[in-house]
């Protein structure tokens, strides 16, 4: 299996990872997570401006331009015989002596390899069920970063109540899943949190809110509240591995009839037929 | 120069860290920084323990105990010779493929290692300068996490500046520094934030409120407000390699007459009696 690792691809044993890396001592560094469907990488350009968005944001100076990072993985799909599955993707702003300000010389360290994976079609179908809980992390969720243990702890949470999602609200105003977008449809119109500081700006939500624009289905980027869930006429979440998941519960209480609602799967024809 | 690695010392290049190791990847650990005075940790039992209570509320179980790790440290100290630094401790989640809830089965890696420091002398005596800025990390700060980015671009921020520290606020309320507790002296009375879920509850910084009682300094331990810092009588910060450092200015402006005070001064000869 080839990672890439900098500006070649090697094996996993080959790569070292110095322990004061700052990836490893302050989580600073950032990634994404791309969807691979029948070895075409989805959205890939996105992801990779997405990438070198949150790069600029945190002032880590990638090594190498989008065009030379796109080609290395494409390079890696292509020498991983990878089908369906995900490429994570990584850089770290590189190894110096552990000092909190931003190191003279060292140089970022870019890791990149793939996973299969199968898609969640159980899920796409069925729907998943969620909890509500609050949303404790920093004020910029735009930044896709590995400072991710408020998130880990959120899914964790979810995952020790039987649910696949945890649903973040701040002072009672739903932001994001602990690794989605949320969405609710209320009276035909769906709802989702404006693209600011406090949410990751997905790509599937991108997709989503342009399929909606194109189906006719009337989107608004407002926050809703945490009660507006317990009324909603359906709700989804987004993301790259979870594609358009229906949310059928919440902490055990049925979102409407418990089912995925009409433009929920409207949405889910949508978007398969871009992928 | 040895390294604690799990249970044994060893040498740095001996160490494998994994590129899916729950720290490189999600910040998905804890650490600890201990002061050595002349060979002697201080205050390590309390560093130990604090270790040990940020574990428990990220759910990380350490492999061993805290006498064991305590023997390793002085191990660590007295086989690298360090006189005057510090010594580094993280524990990881540990290796497992991607994924953000806790993994089953992967085993937390532990790292320790020295530095030489000398104390910070000059901003001892001639106190340093800060820079106001916007707290924005989670809202677990009272967990010493891997998760730092917010205190790094925080001391970025302050050294772009010219200053050597950055003191964080909360909506017009000072919590502490990027790597630091502020304290602020008016009337005669010490103030500093609670210790709740909005700071680290530092080891120098209950040093310190013990020390101030010992000299018959009251010592409040409420929220103070941005505006009072600039009319402050006294400000320091304290810290375990900063130790009590007077704060002389913030954003340029003087604090009161733009050096140390006496209630400052009192202070650090308490903290250097136990040193």
């Amino acid at each position: 299996m080839a990672i890439l690792y900098n500006d070649r691809l090697t094996e996993r044993d080959r790569i070292h990872v110095d322990i004061e890396d700052r990836a490893y001592q302050f989580g600073d560094g950032i990634y994404e997570v791309i969807r691979v469907y029948e070895g075409r990488p989805f959205c890939l350009s996105e992801h990779i401006q997405r990438f070198e968005r949150s790069a600029e944001e945190i002032r880590l100076q990638l090594p190498y331009g989008r065009k030379r990072l796109e080609g290395f993985l494409q390079e890696l799909i292509a020498k991983n015989r990878l089908k369906d599955g995900t490429v994570y993707l990584q850089a770290s702003r590189g190894a110096a002596p552990r000092s909190h300000p931003f190191p003279d010389g060292a140089r970022p360290v870019i890791i990149a390899y793939t996973q299969e994976a199968p898609r969640p079609l159980q899920f796409l179908e069925q729907g998943i069920q969620a909890t509500l809980t609050k949303d404790i992390r920093w004020l910029r969720c735009d930044i896709k970063t590995l400072n991710l243990l408020g998130a880990v702890l959120a899914k964790q949470y979810a995952v020790e109540r039987g649910c696949q999602e945890a649903i973040l609200h701040r002072d009672g105003r739903v932001t994001e899943g602990s690794a989605t977008n949320v969405f609710l449809v209320k009276d035909g119109i769906l709802y989702t949190h404006p693209a600011n500081h406090l949410i990751l700006h997905g790509i599937t939500r991108a997709v989503t809110i342009e399929a909606a624009k194109e189906e006719g289905i009337p989107c608004r980027e407002e926050a809703f509240t945490t009660d507006s869930l317990f009324r909603a006429d359906e709700l989804f979440v987004t993301g790259t591995t979870t594609e358009i998941s229906p949310v059928i519960s919440i902490d055990g209480r049925k979102v409407n009839k418990g089912t995925p609602g009409p433009i929920t799967r409207k949405l889910q024809q949508a978007f398969e037929k871009r992928i």
